[in-house]
Parts: C-alpha cells; sequence; structure tokens
C-alpha cells in the first residue's frame, strides 16, 4: 500500500487518469492487473466541474447541504446529518468546505460508482490492465468517536465479502457475516494518504483474486431504508 | 501488514502472548518497536475465561445479550442493538455464538483496553520491544451493509489524529479533523486475518511515529450519550 504522490492541482480541465499516470511515472512506479487503485471523491468531484461558488456564511452552507440531499435526519446547531441524493448518511452531505479554493465548496460526485468505472475504464484503454478502483470520502460515525475513509464509488471489485454458508473452524455453518471488505480498504489507504499533502490517489498491492469482480457500492453497500433500524 | 499463522485453539489456561510468540517465532518472524500487534477480541476473551454456557435458543440468546447490556436501543426479532457495559452500541452485545465450542458462547472481554495494555507490558517484559497493541472485533455499521473490524481495546497507540488545528494545502485551519486511525487499522487487519482459518494474529509494520503514544478506546473513541445524535 503506497500513496501517489506530486499530484498538482485537479480542475474540470484535468483528465484524472493522466494525472494519476504521469505521477506514477514520475515516481518510477508501474500499475499492475489487480492492483487497487484509490482516489479521494474531492479530486474526482473536482475533475467532474462539482465546484460551487460559497461565501462561507452558515445560511450558505445550510441552504447547499438541503439542496444536496434528499432528507434532514438530525440538526445541531449548523450541523445536518442527511440523506443525499445518492442514500449516503452523513454530515452535511459530504460537502466539503475545506482544502478548497476560496469561495467555493466541493460536492460528492454526482455518480461515484459511475466515476470509479470509468477510471477503470480509462486505465484499462491507456495501459491495458484489470484493476479495482474505489473513490473514498471520510465520513464520520454514529456512536464512535473521530471520522474514517469509506468507500463511495467502486469498480472492479466486490465490496461486499459474503460468508455466510462458509464453515468456522468448528465445522458449523457461520451466521451472518457479510464483510464490507471495501470499506476495510478505503479506511486502509487513508494511513497512508496525509490529509493535508495533495496526495489525492494511493495503490493497493497483493489483495486475493477474490476481491475482484462485479459490485458497487450503490447496489451493495448502501442500506435500503427499510432494512435500517435508525432512520 | 501480515498474519500470525498456525495459532492452535485457546482457552482460559492459555497464556496469550506465549502463544502469540510461539507462532511468530515458528513462521520465522521477529518483533520490532512500532509494530502494532492485532490480536482478535474472541481470542482474548477466551483466554480470560468469558465463556458462557448457550444453550443456543432464542431465549437464552435474548437473556444473554441483555446481561451483557446496559441498555437496549432497538429490537427486531431476536437482534438486539444495545449498549454494552463498556458503552460500545452493537448487535447482541458484542457475544460470539459462532465459531464457538458446542454449547457455548464467548462474551466480550470486560476491559479490553486493560486486555491490550497487559499483552503490551507482557510483550516488552519478555522481548524489551514497545510495540503497540489493538483488540478487534467486528461490528455493524448503521447506514452501510457488512460489518467491519474495528477497535475495542488498544495500548502504546494514540486512537484519534487530531487534524484540527492544522492547515490544509491552501493555508487555511481545517475544520474539525479527528481521524480514527485506530479503527483503520482494525479494518486493514481483518483483510489478512481469514474468518474461518484461526489466525487470531496479525502484525502491522511501518506506522509513522506519531500513530504510537498514550490513548485508550474508552477515553478516546466511545462516543459519550451527549455527543450522540443516533441514541
Amino acid at each position: 500500500m503506497f500513496a501517489i504522490e506530486g499530484v498538482g492541482a485537479i480542475d474540470d480541465t484535468s483528465d484524472l487518469v493522466e494525472v494519476f499516470l504521469a505521477a506514477l511515472d514520475a515516481q518510477g512506479e508501474e500499475i499492475h492487473d489487480h492492483d487497487v487503485v484509490a482516489v479521494t471523491s474531492k479530486v474526482v468531484a473536482k475533475s467532474e466541474g462539482r465546484v460551487v461558488p460559497f461565501d462561507g456564511t452558515e445560511e450558505a452552507k445550510i441552504a447547499l447541504v438541503e439542496s444536496e440531499s434528499r432528507r434532514v435526519l438530525r440538526r445541531r446547531g449548523p450541523l445536518r446529518i442527511t440523506e443525499t441524493h445518492h442514500g449516503f448518511i452523513c454530515a452535511n452531505a459530504g460537502i466539503d468546505l475545506s482544502n478548497t479554493a476560496d469561495g467555493t465548496a466541493v460536492l460528492l460526485p454526482v455518480d461515484p460508482d459511475r466515476s470509479a468505472r470509468r477510471f477503470r475504464a480509462d486505465l484499462r484503454r491507456q495501459r491495458g490492465v484489470d484493476v479495482g478502483v474505489v473513490v473514498t470520502d471520510t465520513f464520520g460515525r454514529v456512536w464512535r468517536q473521530g471520522v474514517t475513509d469509506v468507500a463511495i464509488g467502486a469498480a472492479g471489485l466486490r465490496p461486499i465479502h459474503d460468508l455466510r454458508g462458509s464453515t468456522d473452524a468448528n465445522g458449523r455453518i457461520l451466521e451472518a457475516t457479510e464483510v464490507a471488505v471495501i470499506d476495510e480498504i478505503a479506511g486502509a489507504v487513508n494511513l497512508v494518504l496525509a490529509k493535508n499533502a495533495g496526495t489525492p490517489f494511493a495503490i493497493v498491492r497483493g489483495l486475493d483474486d477474490h476481491f475482484f469482480g462485479e459490485g458497487s457500492i450503490a447496489d451493495n453497500v448502501v442500506r435500503r431504508a427499510h432494512d435500517d433500524l435508525f432512520r
């Protein structure tokens, strides 16, 4: 697992895969089949033009958050916990107000799974490699302090590993154990991505073949309302 | 990051550090200063005798879960989401009904931070190394499908990295960004611990010095009720 350094500013004129490959090459690294490329949602969003004017006031923040949400779950002061149009439940609709150019805010990508699929297809076209791609963002947790990185988009990866039906070490059938490996990958990557050092890309190498396949965050990870005890 | 293989069955006659060191030595590996040793809560609990009779009935399950809880947050059929005596909020009070000897269930350790501190002190005594220790368990998430491993005990590690007050790439003060690196480590470790292969130990190597220091899960990660919007 290692970060790709030396990536410059990204905007809506940037080709994200070209930027990634240039930095990869400059670092003297190569990309291989069954590597996973992790990319932060912020640079994906910037490359897709998801940057909006933002004057820094509380009113503007709340209006922006609510316009990016399909529902507000909780309000505390200026903080909103909302369900975004994607179905993500997070603080302030995942809108990024830090590390952005003055007077702007960065929204989430419209469809992060699609962004991941496009990145993966472009990489295959340009380098002939079959990789997994994960788009990461930083979410809080309900009952634990601190934020962690999770996956908001993925391509070429099986987000959940279903151990149901496997037998345990005593030969009995395991209880429901669907492991969200995609979020464990996203969190792991954050250990090497220094938050403020301009490194939006990392590569994870050495994952077993069964990590790779079909799946998306929208289909496999976002919990449906009818399964949800806390919405 | 690698698993320590070939660990046999653990019970309340096992010295967990001796078991770990025997398996480490058998694998031809060494332990170094500023390694992190991850150990699953189940073997910690077993070594501490936290195994109780369990006849497999729904009634017994519910009674056991409620006795290990200070409060029940949600009920759905036999499922309980509760707050344990530690303050963890999770399904079924974290009690493990799989991968246990027939007719038994494994409770959480009474004080997983203390278990981690003891493991760390024993390792220092036996090998003279200054390591971090994290006790991991598998929890569900409210709004995302699938479970991930998180830290329920820690020693020698700073669970949360506080980036507040840091400046971002544009020189502005970052908003509140307390990163729960301890849970990112726990989740990462789960990528190498095959669930049903009897490998309760892993070593994480190469973390920066600032990951190490004072802290505990109870003090730094468990969210206090007054901060909690969803309890």
